[in-house]
């Protein structure tokens, strides 16, 4: 290709389950027919512009592995423009439908926000005309609201109100830009917004004005008619000690307290769901419970690391399950599944950057065909059904509707004595059914 | 005493900061008086049956250590009276104001829920007398709707409304006692409240559940007239793999989705907050910041531990930021400090039984004299509000009501080319500050 | 069968990966022969006593949920024998060729250890003749040093020289037992060897008091002309706060302070290996690098708890990773893969118990075959080949041997100015080839 | 002071204890005589250079929030040579008598080896000059092989044995300017000696290589003369996921298996203990208890983060316990208390720098005294010799000697039906005592 980054590697297509080399789609399928929708459609892929374009391989400990030439010293437009190229050589390389950027992914930071937010219009000008082209979706956009130091206490939760307002100017842009894509989402991480002590921190006076931004990135949203999707993104810790949108059923009660739920939905991701102590499909079922799931940033996180280590998802009886509770709720609207996952810092070739997401995609096929089979299948979902049964008599729905009083349920019992006997739970009977379709 | 089971063992009342042993209260000094109040009614602490009284110094991995005599076989009910004396002489011995239990700490369960609730209640007279004479009265009572098996599957959770319909009587029982021996509070622990796989579980229905049930004891307790609060005791896992009342945020959630957050409140447990990956204080202060602070459960969990382990809470520093939280909260109204503390397992004797509540009571003394020590200097709260302090300029309190827009901020911040600069958190100069009080 | 209990199941055979019902080996073909060798005799998988039968379901906070028949009041000894009579019929109705027990588990503590001794004895005897009935072997036997209150503050590192002498008195019987028996092994699991609290622990003097019990052991043996292998399963903690036998790498440093490290293997659970902050894979390889792997007890620690879940194991890709690590090694010796896994509290059927061995039998066996595979295939070995080889070269070989000096080594980059650069370590290619077998 | 960088900071010195401001020492009193020796003598506190003159402030999601100007653009040498000086200027405000580094902390990388070696020399010069006119002296110094990417797979532990003998010419060259330098230690931390995954790495061969390496390093210390110990870091994970010094037994067992354990000791980090599972004071107490104590690597993880967060240790009661191992192992002999302790990213004035070390320093020495109270106190050591007691008669002492066979001890058990009696571990009455002391 013209930036002859991925030189010698030929494009990426379907090549079916008996393939002996893992160069190629054995499983993901784009056109293939899942419960009645093309797979392309049920998984809505996206990559990502930062870990894939943007992380120069570096950690806590050790500086760039990468060296792209496109981070090399130079004029940082030129070299935007490089990464863009090189971007959408990759979409097309691995025919993947959607991409995703945080602002400060596609264009250097300027001297001033208005200088950023045109170096961002730039390139978005870029997009725009790329994207007609190739076909490639842009499935949400985002602001970097945590690398600059200027955000280093928070940005809608900093103590000084110029940051806030500097963060609700750069919001503005990069929700403007991602209109202009056709973005089917707008997503907020708050890195920033957390704490790292308390004994510096007004929790109550943060969250109010977390809760205040939030509802003017909402109002914005339906003043420019933008159609896309709000999405906050839940995570436990990492950078600051404590993030306040710390899991689902954390940002659930933050968007009920702001009279939010029923504007702003979540995007789920794995590692964030580990890091938080939970596994990934319970926040997938519990957003579902509670009406607010929209989106995946599918990863993977070592289970013996304590921080974000986002590898590319690759465990097919995990992916399973999650799918499972996506699907159950009715699968994507306007969310997808971004890869929010990096190569190794030690997999410093333009071919590892590839493997990884076809590796990837394949094993998310793989999740979401298993799926799919549970779900035909029906002994899973009726299991379930069974084991609840007893709800559906009248006088037990009565309780839930409200209908009976404490004292009512106490005379119920005592007036035959309720002796009510367990009946087994048989969790290794549907593992083990679980296991027939993974 | 009548018991003999503290024989040898003298009174524990306050010795002052010199002694040279550690039986005795150095800095537990009911009377002296903290920020206007007696230290007594600041703390409010409580001794817990369970652990105390019950808990026979069993684990997953080896039976019974204490084989204390109320334990031996024998006729059930003699022995819980023989329970009840022993406790009532500890209470007296260690001069602590409150105690807490649940009904089955009491009494044993009889054949049907009748009998248990009539063997409750027996207890319940001999406690009101008990009471009368002694002065030590009840923080809270509670339910145990985790050990028998009937609960396995969950109380109010369970899929079998038959099971819920006997906790509503089970519950009923145990408010009604706790009423009459006038609790101050009266708490829900939810042990069984979760979900062992996701497989078997209906996540929506269940919370459906959990929010009926709770609505039902908000309605019982109105139509009683009980005074005293409602209070949910948040908990990650153990015994189940998943808990609904996760923790404080998610408690909350939980509230506002069924309306509740103006009726219960929340006991939060030292153990649980770290079980759940947050330290206590940050419980303690979002408690606060969302209006549910209730009540603490006091106790240390290992921090390489990954299971509840309830130890004596020792370390001073640590229980001064907790009670620096709660004091600028404005400190317990109904709620109080109850030991959810067991003494190891190898401390078998009485005497460890008694000197894990000194010791503890000790430290929670010196906790409460640094905090009040640290609100009285101020400087730590004048450096918060100063940080915040921009907050208060027309301009910008306008924001936070609502009053400005995300456009007319960026208005505001291309119109100066705003670019904010950071200021230090002094993160090192705070935690220096506080060790001036330590 | 005789005993009932598992009245309505049927024995469990191969049915093949077809079968749609997950009752049946689909992929357990015991007959079948891999990389050269009877799968069977690769797996060598046994059924362990405690959690199948004398675990009776209860948990921290709740009592028994499995009420066999077995476990009712009655004359200890009858039940231990109707508990064989369960046990060996479970073992054909599974088709399994070995077993494994604690001596407490098959029969009743008595007044005295001689009495203990004699019941051990002589359920012994039953168990000689059922297992010369059935063909069922004894993979390995062991001590519980752990449950009595005598052992509450360990049982070779006590504090007390006579509760030292009476562990080795019932070591003595066990190995004599598992000697009778024809074990293949004998194992110490020190569940109680490690410490609370450091505040009352001498860890020189109890160290030093297990390596010589270790090696009492070891005499024994040799004395007795035991063929087993003699093997220590690492656990970091639970029950104690902390355990000696940490993890592999402790074990072998605790080896090698008492010159053991050739009579002395390990026993890796996943469970234990999580818990201490390992992948069992990585258990498995560093006891393969040491030399001292021995067997395998086999389960799955849910990842979101922090204590030992014991959970049938059934992600089968990370058992091909475990299988893989085992077949580099040579596969077992005289170890094997052991089902130290219980089926969940709330599975209180005896198909329940069923189901967990039958499900996790075939997600062992898919992990055998996909390592199988992947060692046939030969890809990740050549790769791993590849990437050391310029150790080959003479220079290079040299250094290992330890006849080049660091001065020589500075002499030789200086000679060049030396710049090595670094090449890809192509994780997600080895991750995405992995995923071609699994 | 000559760079302006501490401009209006006074020099820091005892204040005594009711100093009312924590700007300056109220425990860390340098020449007060604890245990017969100066206070400076006991704790040999050490500042060092990477974290308070290299760490620009950035983390995995943010960039630099210090902006030094030794950080700015400019020449590197120029640069260095004004860290350096800062450098000591702060060793003098804070009055501290030692110092540590790396050889690319203090100095530019070259475009060759021989180039970056001279650029640490000419600095080690500047140093040597400093060093005499102020007093200040090299705790010890240690060379970095981890942030350079051509160490990303390891630096002796890499499959590349160029990059095996480009480490050794670094680590020579280091060891040779802390021999000048005068210093007391030479220290290895193997952040990137470890795997990123199994299915790249051999795990045998790379434990190969890491003794050889460590052998290589203590032959060249006898060679050259050099006075000083040679310390080991152990760390668990990050940044690799797994490293092979994960803990203290880990690196006995390796030290074991390449003949080195009297030769190398270990340094230990609060921090990394904690992230392998351990408490500071276990790890400790093993270092004693196996003779392999070195020296500390002060700081505070936040039990809450999964990573490495290198805080200013502030909690007085776990400082107790870790000086009161220290102190029972016999104190440091070349070994000290460096601080490894960052401010935090918000931190970002001078002055923050400053009030780090004091508030860890005072807290340090409070830890100390209270440490050195226990021990003259006496009953927490009596307490635990009176627990072995038994262990010093003549039948119990020959069990330890290898006099007794196990059949002996069963033979003694059975002739009087020994059944032992647990005590109390009493483990509240200890917790208490120490309570007395903090």
């Amino acid at each position: 290709m013209a930036t002859g980054f991925f030189d010698g590697l030929e494009p990426v297509r379907f090549v079916g389950p008996d393939a002996k080399d893992p160069y190629g789609y054995r499983f993901y399928d784009k056109d293939r027919v899942v419960l009645g929708k093309r797979m392309e459609d049920h998984l809505r892929l996206a990559i990502c512009y930062w870990h894939s374009f943007c992380w120069p391989g570096g950690d806590p400990f050790g500086g760039d592995t990468f060296q792209r030439k496109w981070m090399a010293a130079g004029d940082p437009m030129e070299q935007a423009r490089l990464k863009a190229d090189v971007a959408f050589e990759m979409f097309q390389l691995l025919d993947m439908p959607f991409f995703t950027f945080h602002d400060r992914d596609i264009a250097p930071e300027g001297a001033t926000l208005a200088e950023s937010n045109a170096n961002v219009n730039a390139i978005a000008d870029i997009f725009e005309k790329k994207m007609a082209e190739t076909g490639v979706k842009l499935l949400w956009g985002t602001a970097n609201l945590f690398s600059n130091r200027r955000f280093m206490s928070g940005a809608a939760t900093n103590p000084d109100p110029e940051i806030f307002a500097y963060s609700a100017a750069q919001v503005k842009n990069a929700m403007d830009v991602t209109k202009r894509l056709g973005g089917a989402n707008y997503v907020l991480w708050g890195g920033r917004e957390g704490y790292e002590t308390l004994l510096n921190t007004d929790l109550k006076r943060e969250l109010d004005q977390l809760g205040r931004f939030l509802s003017m990135v909402v109002e914005y949203k339906h003043k420019t008619g933008f159609k896309g999707t709000i999405l906050i993104e839940p995570k436990p810790q990492e950078p600051t000690k404590h993030q306040y949108d710390y899991d689902v059923a954390t940002v659930f009660g933050f968007l009920k307290a702001y009279g939010l739920e029923n504007e702003v939905k979540v995007n789920i991701e794995q590692g964030h769901a580990i890091l938080a102590g939970h596994s990934f499909e319970h926040e997938l079922a519990l957003a579902n419970a509670l009406g607010i799931f929209g989106s995946v940033d599918m990863n993977r996180n070592d289970y013996q690391s304590g921080w974000d280590t986002d590898q590319f998802a690759m465990n097919v009886p995990e992916l399973a399950l999650a799918y499972y509770e996506i699907l159950k709720g009715g699968g994507f609207t306007t969310g997808g599944t971004n890869f929010d996952s990096k190569i190794r810092r030690q997999s410093i070739d333009a071919a590892d950057l590839i493997q990884g997401h076809i590796g990837s995609a394949d094993a998310i096929a793989r999740g979401l065909l298993a799926a799919a089979a549970m779900i035909e299948d029906g002994r899973l979902g009726g299991f379930v059904e069974d084991r609840y049964a007893g709800w559906s008599k009248p006088e037990n729905a009565a309780i839930l509707k409200g209908d009976v009083s404490l004292e009512a349920l106490a005379d119920r019992v005592h007036a035959t004595d309720l002796e009510p006997q367990p009946k087994s739970g048989r969790q290794e009977y549907l593992e083990s059914l679980v296991n027939l379709f993974v």
